[in-house]
């Protein structure tokens, strides 16, 4: 048996499958779980591949720890989406981490994943962290001046995920940073999906004064090459902490210091790109 | 209609298909072209996706030029394999390159690739490229301390290329070096091909006094993260010509000077397979 998704009908990936564990229509999505072959547990939203148990750890890892090193003091750090768990488990390694939200709109992606990927999801239970089910444009209003971080841990800009790429989103996530803040999002792959890179780039330009794209390697994503942009008015990503990154590398298998400053260097059909935004 | 290759029966990759353009068994292998829907004309020896149209540049500038910007003068270039031409087009784009041959075992890659993929193999008519047709491992006997930099742009470690992932090969392509040399070699997927990463550095190291590993991401290739292995006696890829470096890059779509020093820093994962050999 095998698990397929097929990017826009021109390329596919396909993960042969022991057993389909889970499969629950939520009033958002479909929500899958696969028992695969060569990649643990995979979670599948509306059949797209969001994360498996094998290589989650390249996602969360960049999508919470270029920022959070960078940031002098992270203390209060909110996701949006990310209902698997994977990023507040990586935010929860920062000792200067008091607040970890997570606000997911489908609780149940968050219910199944403590169930069926536990490895991804067990720190929610901890102490330190919140959860808010509910829309992320929403839950944003509530905040002004409150947040160090805002990862925006989302799926694919079609379904509940659309407004999280817009001028609107960044404005609002804007006015919950505190003073120093940042925010990243997951920013799609340059060899399927360059028009969205450039319309969400240019909207957190609109926004922010500083904006910086990444690059992390995730296999089960279209091409395997995957971007993530972080917004700042204060701060660059090439202005780290290095020793900070070190201590949480010694927890980590992708990210360290050197793949920090690495995964800002941008092949020139990437660089194009954002720059022509 | 879909292109699939399959890696290890555990997951695959598709790719829809306009037309079949060309298919024969030549003396070594099935050779066919495809018109595929996102990536133009693809080149596939006995199934597999050797590359395409449209993402060759990845592998060909990655594994041609870190090492010919690291090499103080090359003048002399051999690339084993490659018989779609890319990386002799690439090795041309260096102004000190006198002589640049080509070893392919099977001569019909090299002309089809001439008839299908021309903006990949055109430049193999230039007076300063000479063709050898025959096996890597017997041309490499002929010579004494006569190249600069030995390239092995191989296919995977089965039928062919089997002869030129072991370390009684990387001693003929020593002795093939003039003093001061550089060979390369495409060295597989972290993520599926670990052992024969293990095996190929720990090989290369046997033979070699400086071994190492850098990434380059290619979209076809299983994982979309591709390893390549740089082994020398005199040379560091970290101390190479920024300027030589930033002149090719400004003929590249990928390599540039950034992309060189980054593309060295290794996930943690990978770390550990080279460090474990």
């Amino acid at each position: 048996m095998w698990f397929t998704e097929n990017y826009d009908n021109k390329a596919s990936l396909g993960l042969a499958v022991k057993e389909k564990l889970h499969e629950e229509q939520s009033p958002f999505q479909k929500i899958a779980f696969w028992e695969t072959e060569a990649f643990g547990t995979l979670l599948t939203l509306d059949d797209l591949v969001m994360c498996s148990e094998k290589d989650e750890f390249v996602y969360h890892e960049m999508i919470v720890h270029m920022s959070l090193c960078t940031h002098p003091k992270p203390e209060r750090v909110l996701v949006i989406g990310g209902g698997d768990g994977g990023a507040i488990r990586e935010i929860l390694k920062h000792d200067s981490v008091k607040e970890a939200v997570l606000c997911e709109i489908d609780e149940r992606v968050v219910r199944l994943s403590q169930q069926f990927m536990p490895s991804t999801a067990s720190q929610l239970t901890d102490e330190r962290v919140a959860l808010a089910f509910e829309d992320g444009f929403e839950f944003l209003k509530k905040f002004e001046n409150h947040f160090d971080v805002i990862i925006t841990d989302s799926s694919d800009p079609i379904g509940p995920g659309v407004a999280l790429f817009q001028e609107d989103y960044y404005k609002l996530v804007k006015g919950a940073l505190r003073s120093g803040g940042i925010m990243v999002s997951q920013s799609e792959s340059p060899w399927f999906y360059a028009d969205i890179m450039k319309n969400m780039t240019g909207a957190m330009c609109n926004v922010f004064s500083n904006v910086e794209t990444y690059i992390a390697m995730i296999p089960l994503y279209p091409s395997g090459l995957w971007t993530m942009t972080m917004a700042s008015d204060t701060h660059s990503l090439s202005d780290f902490d290095f020793d900070r990154a070190e201590k949480i590398a010694s927890q980590c298998k992708y990210y360290n210091p050197g793949i920090h400053l690495g995964s800002l260097e941008l092949p020139n059909f990437v660089k194009d790109i954002v720059k022509n935004r």
